[in-house]
C-alpha cells in the first residue's frame, strides 16, 4: 500500500473541468490528485514558416509552472531570462504528442495553441497535462466545427499519458512528488486509445533497468492508460454528441 | 445599470478561497466577477543585500497572467526574454502596497515573496491581486506566528484596492475589461482599513480629468474599498481568533 | 526654508535650451535645479501594427540614465539585458502623458519617439522629462509643419509635470533627491494648461496619506505646473510665431 | 540494403580518436559514418550548491552544432540569446545517461564538464556523443588516477548509445540523416555493457508503435549498443592496462 | 579645403568643460567640433576577480550613444539585449589605452570605471572619448590624491587619441561623420605625449593601402596628438599645480 | 631559438585541409601549428536590408572558440546570453578584411556567411582564422561558378593575415599563445597578395612602441603575409585551374 492508501497499479483520481476560463477556444482543469494543471488552447490564424501555402496545420505547446506549484518556491523562467531545459523538453513533449492524435491536413491553416500551465504539482506533471490538453483541443476543435471552419473531423484517435517507476524493485503506477524521487527509474508513456504507442521515455536514476523490469513497466502503463482514456470519453462524448460528432472510442 | 446589472457604485462579489495550493505558506484565489487572480506567498530566510544585518524583514512581489487570461493570447514575457512593461510597473505597485500594512521589523530577516499570477482577466487585475495577496500574507504570517517565529504581529493595518473609471461621463466603481477599454478616466486606489491612501494612481487615456470629477471618483474609491475590507474579514478573522491574534477591524 | 534657500512652495528654477543636439528633429536641454534631461525627439515614418492603415499617428518614449546621473553608479540596463522595472514604468508614464497633448489623428501614420536621457539626476527626473519633453515634440512638430507635412496642427493644449510630497508632515513642490528620500509620501502630477489632470501618481512610502492631505498636495502641485507652463511657452511662443501657429496659453 | 550499402542491423563503422584537441583532460573525436562529433571533458575543481560540502562529484553536459554541421545553416544560440530546447534536452540526456557510468562518490568535489561539439551531422548525433563522451570520460578520469587524486576508480560499467528506428515498416539501427527524415519512429537507446537500460526514448512522428515493433526495435539497438561497447574498448583498455586499472568488459 | 573650413592637417577646436556632472568622481564634456561626449569617472572599491588580493587596481569602460547622437536614431542596445558588436570593441579600445596611462600598482585595489557617453556623433567618436575621458580619470586621480588614499602619484603620461584617414586619396586629420563616410582608409592612433604608440587601427574599407600611404597617415596623426596633449594640459596643470602634483608635459 | 624551435621571422608551418566538412558550399580546416581553425562558408540567397534591391552581394562572419579550444574552459558565449566582446570585434575584423578580396557587385544579391570556430586554440586565433577563411570563400565561389550562377568572377585579390609582436624587446612573427602572454606589444597585420594593407591593429600592452619598432613589426609581418599567399594558392589554384578560372597570383 502506498502513502495516500492506494494499490502499486492504481492511479490516483482523475478530474477534468471543462471551460475552466472563459476566453480560450478550449480551457480544461485536469487533477490527478493533488497535480493540478491548466490546459488552454487558442486558435491562431496562422502556421509556422515551414507550413505556409501547404494547407495543412499545425500545434504547438508551452508549459510552465506557477513559481509555487512546488515545495520550495521555483524562481521563474523570465527572471533568468530565458525557459528552464526542463520546461523546453516538456513543451516539445506535449506537443509532438497531441500532433499525433491529429490529422493536421483537416486543420486547415490554423495553428493551436496549447498552453498548460501547473498550479500545482505533486508528480506526474507532464504526463497530467497531455491528457488534460487532449480534452481541450478537442473543445478547440468542437468551436470550429460548429462555425463550419473545418473540412472534416481532425481527431484521429485519443491521446493520452502516464507516468510509471519501480521504487524500491516494485512497478508503480502513477507516481506522486514523493514516490518520484525515491524511484530507482521513471517510464512515462504517450499511447492512443487503439494501442498505439507515441512516446516512451524511460530513465534509470539510480540503477540501470533490466529488459524485464522494462516490460513489467510498460504493461502497467497500457493498463493506466485505459482509465484516462475512460476519463476523457465521459467528459467529452456528451459534447461531442451534441454536435453529432463520432464519439470517442466507438 | 451596467453590463452585468450592477449599479454604478456596485462592485464584482469578491470571493476569497483560502489554501488553494497547498504548497505555499499563504496562498488564496481571489475572484471579483470574472477577475480570478491566485497569491501565493513563500516565506524565504534571507533579505535584499540593502537589509542584510539589519533585523528588518521585506516584502517583493511578482505578477503574470496566463497567455490565456485574456481575450487575444498574449505572449509569455519569457518568449520576449524579458519582462513587460505593463507586468514590472504592477508588480512593483502590489509591493509597495502590501509592505505598507506591515511592520517589516517584526518580520525579523525574512523576505515574503508574493506571487500573483492572473488565471482570468476581465478587469481590475492590479486591485484584485492587492485585495486577494493581503489576505494571503497574512495566512503566512499566521504560519509564522504558530511556529512562534515572529517577536511581534506585524500587520499593522488591512490594505485592499479597487478601480474606478469615468464612463461616458458616468463615475463606475470596480470596472470590467469592456468598461475600462471605454473609459476616459481610470482610477486605481490603495488604502487601508482605517481610512489612510497608501497609493492613488489616475490616467486620464483620453480627455484630461478636472479636479471635481477626480473628487467625485476618490468618493467613490473610497467607499468601494470598505466591502473589501469586509470581505477580507471574514475570512481572516477565524483564523485570526483560532491563534488568539487580534481581529482585523477591531 | 529648504536646504536650498527655496520656500516650501517654490520650485527650482527650470531652464530649456532649445536645439541642444543637432541631428533629432526636437532637442531640448531641460535643467530644474540640478537635474538636467536631454530629450530629443525622433520623427519615423511609420506606427506600431495596431495603427496601421487608420491614418492616425503614435507617440512612444524611452527613459534611461546614464549611469553616473546618481550620486552610486546605476549599472547600465544593457549590461543585465533588460530595461529596470523603474525606467519601464516611467518611459510609459512619459508616452501617456504627451499623447494626451495631441491630437494623433493630425500627425498622419508617424511616430514621434521621445528619448528622455538623464545627465544628473537630483530628484524629479520623471516629471522635468515631461515638462521637457513637451517642448521637444512642438519643436519636431514645427519642423514637419514647415515641410507642409501636417493637415492640422496637432497640438491640443499644453503638458507638463511636477512632484510634491509630504517631509515630516510639511507639503513641499518639486522635490530634491535629498527631500524626496526623507518624504513620507511623493506626488506627482501630470496635468495641461486648461487646467485638466491628465496623471496622479501619488504613492504614502511610510505612513498612509489622509484624504486632506491628499487635497493639500494636490493644490500645490496645481500651482507649480502654471510656473512650468509658463516656462514652456517663454521658449516655445516665439518660434510658433515665426510659423504663424497658434501661440501657447492663448 | 540501404543507401550507404549496410544491412538494416549493420551499424555506421565507429571511429574514436583520442587527444584530439590537447588543452582538455579528456579529448575524442568520435565519426559514426559522417558524423563528426567533438568531445571534450574538462576537470573543475567545484561542484553545483547541491552537493557542496557532501565529498560528491558531479558530471554535467553541453551540447551544441556548428552552425554548418548541417545541410542548411541552423544559426548559433546566442544570436538568438538562448540555447535552443533541442540542444537544451539533449544536454540534460548526455549528462544523465555518463552519470550512470560512475560512482560520483568516487570522485571528490569535483565536476566532469563534458562538451559534445557536433562538427557534422549526419544523423544520430545524440547517441554519438554519448559513446563518444564516454571514452573521453575515461581519459579524464586517467589524468586524475595518475595525479593519485582519487581515492578510487569510479568507472562501474561502460554506457553508450544508439539510434534505431522504423523506415516504412522495416526496424533500421543506426540511422543517417535521410534515414531519419523518413521513419515513423525514432528510438534511442542508452545502456551499459553489463546489459542495463539506462535511457529510453522513443518518438512515433507519424503512425502510433505497436508493442511488438517496440520490441523489436529494442532488440536491434541491443544488438547496436555490443559493437559500441566492443570499440571503446579497444581504445581504452591499452591505456588502462598501462595505468594497471581494471580493463573494461572484464 | 574642407567643408568646415579646416585645411587637410587640422584637427576640429577641443574643448574640455570639467565638473559637467556633479556626482562623478571625475567628470568631462569634451567637444571636438560637433562631436560631443560625457566622460563620467567612478572610483569603486574593488577589482575583477583575477586582480584580488595583488594590491594593484584596475580601469575599466563603457560606452555608448544616445539614440539620437546619430543622424538616424540608433535603437537602443538594451531593446535588442545585448551590446552591439562596435560598443563593445570601442569600450575594449578605451579601457586599453586609458590602461597605458596608469601604473595600476599605485591605484591600490580599486577599479576606475569611465563611463564615455557620445551625445552628438559627428565622426571621430572613439578617439574623442579617449581624449576626454583621460583628462577625467586625472580629475578622478586627484580626488583621491586629496583624500590621501594613494600611496603615489599613479599617471605615468598623458593618453590621447587622434583619427585620421584617407579620402580621394588625400590624407586628413580629425574625420568628421561626412568625411569618414567618403574615407578608404581610416585609421585610429592612441599615443602618449613622450611618443610613445599606445594604440593604432587602420582599416581600408576600400581600396588596400600601400606602406607609403600607412607612413604619411601616421606622420599626421602624430601632428595631432600634439594638439590634444597640449589641450589637457591647459586644463589640468591648474588642478595639479593646486595639489603640488608634478605638472603633465614636464 | 624560439620555444618550438623556430627563429623569430618564421611562421608556423601552414596548413590548409579543403571540404573538411561535406555540408557547407565552401569549408577549411586551417592549422597554424597548434592552432586549429574550422572555417565553413554558407551561401544565402538574401542580402542585409540596406542592400536590398541594389545587385550587389554582402560577406559577414561568425567566430567563436570552443569552450575547451583553451587551456582553461571559457564558458560558452550562450550560457551568459550574449556574445563576448572579444568574439563581436574578432568576427567584425574577419568580415571586414575578406570583403576587401572580392568585388561585391559580382556576387549578385547573396551573402557569403563565413563561420570560424575555434577547436584549438594555441594563439593567432584571428590571423590563423582570416587566412583560411579567404581559401573556404574561393571554394564556395568556384561552387557558385560552376553553377554558372555569377556574371564575372569576384576575386579580385588574395587576402590573408598574421601575427607578430615584441617580446622581450624582439620582434618576432606568428605568436603562439605563450609568447603572446609575455609579449608587451601585438600587432596584425591584413593584407593583399598585391602589397595592399588591409587592416592593421597594434596594441602595446605594457611599454608604448616607438615608431621605428612599429616599422619593424611592419617589415616582419609582410614579410610573414608572403608564405601564407604561397600556401593559399598551393590548395587553391589546381581548383581554380580545373575550371579555368585564372590561377591566383598570376
Amino acid at each position: 500500500m502506498r502513502g495516500d492508501g492506494r494499490t502499486f497499479d492504481q492511479p490516483r483520481p482523475l478530474s477534468l473541468t471543462l471551460d475552466f476560463v472563459k476566453y480560450p477556444e478550449g480551457s480544461v482543469l485536469v487533477r490527478a490528485g493533488d497535480t493540478v494543471v491548466l490546459c488552454n488552447v487558442t486558435v491562431e490564424g496562422r502556421v509556422p514558416p515551414f507550413l505556409r501555402d501547404t494547407g495543412e496545420g499545425w500545434l504547438t505547446s508551452e508549459y510552465a509552472m506557477l513559481p509555487r506549484a512546488t515545495e520550495e518556491r521555483t524562481p521563474r523562467d523570465v527572471v533568468k531570462g530565458s525557459l528552464s531545459g526542463r520546461s523546453a523538453e516538456i513543451q516539445r513533449l506535449i506537443g509532438r504528442s497531441l500532433r499525433a492524435a491529429l490529422d493536421l491536413g483537416l486543420l486547415g491553416e490554423r495553428t493551436l495553441v496549447v498552453d498548460c500551465d501547473v498550479l500545482q504539482a505533486d508528480g506526474s506533471t507532464r504526463t497530467t497535462s497531455i491528457t488534460g490538453a487532449f480534452v481541450a483541443v478537442v473543445l478547440a476543435l468542437c468551436r470550429l466545427w460548429e462555425q463550419k471552419a473545418l473540412p472534416g473531423w481532425p481527431v484521429k484517435d485519443q491521446v493520452a499519458a502516464v507516468s510509471c517507476g519501480l521504487v524500491r524493485g516494485q512497478p508503480m503506477l502513477d507516481l506522486t512528488y514523493e514516490e518520484d524521487s525515491q524511484a530507482d527509474v521513471d517510464l512515462n508513456l504517450v499511447g492512443t486509445a487503439r494501442g498505439g504507442i507515441v512516446e516512451i521515455q524511460g530513465t534509470a536514476e539510480r540503477e540501470p533497468l533490466r529488459r524485464s523490469q522494462l516490460d513489467a513497466l510498460l504493461d502497467l502503463a497500457e493498463q493506466g492508460l485505459q482509465k484516462a482514456f475512460a476519463a476523457q470519453r465521459a467528459v467529452l462524448n456528451p459534447r461531442l454528441e451534441k454536435l453529432k460528432l463520432p464519439p470517442l472510442g466507438a
